[in-house]
């Protein structure tokens, strides 16, 4: 890491430098809090639609448990290109929404793994897209 | 991300299969909780010294503040070779201690870097050795 370089952007929301790293497809590393006090941290995939970015989770994954009890999470991803760029973006879960069809996963598949359906599709897995709201964010810049 | 393939290990603390990633020149995603409430993702460099994750840290910064308040914290790494496969690890900060001669950043650059001395220190940047003790983890095995 470029220690010492982090800047912060309180009104922006968004770093306008680095914010072009939610069009890859990286992998983004979720950190949640845990009911009993401990942190997650997870990478997921994700879509930045302009306004959330979506990632897709199933009812019953500990992630689901740890936003229902406390909506704060974080994501920070890095530049496939250069280490030493890279976004994170602190926010809320605004909203789950039911992805009955498995729309959404299939979608994340065909961007990530450009398979569809889904691969790893498990029986019983009722999957939903969780809505996160960026608040704040910091971005290094090489 | 293979979803629903994610074991835990309550017992072993460190997942057989995957703490192999533990030496790997990866860089991690360390999950902290902010003083406010938020959270915050940030990569970072590490060494495993077969108890401590070690990080370096600058004393003024965030994450000092966030652990100092709450020392639970989460790692997440990916294999580079593999997407599908990760180590997630949870646990607290148990120590920290200062590295005056920045031995620690220098030796993470070498690991890193490929150089010596770290190139991006600061003038005035006062750095300390965070030692990260894992309590729980999870591990997602292709």
């Amino acid at each position: 890491m470029r220690e010492g370089m982090a800047t912060k952007h309180k009104t922006d929301v968004l770093p306008p430098t680095n914010r072009d790293l939610l069009q890859e497809t990286v992998v983004a590393h979720l950190a949640t809090a845990r009911p009993d006090g401990a942190l997650q941290s997870n990478p997921v995939w994700f879509e930045w639609d302009g306004t959330h970015i979506k990632i897709s989770q199933t009812k019953a994954r500990q992630k689901m448990r740890n936003v229902r009890h406390d909506p704060h999470v974080a994501l920070s991803l890095v530049d496939p290109e250069n280490p030493y760029r890279y976004l994170e973006v602190r926010g809320v879960v605004d909203k789950v929404e039911d992805d009955a069809d498995r729309a959404f996963i299939d979608h994340l598949s065909e961007r990530y793994l450009h398979q569809r359906p889904y691969p790893n599709h498990q029986p019983g897995d009722e999957r939903v897209v969780v809505y996160i709201r960026p608040t704040d964010s910091s971005a290094m810049a090489a």
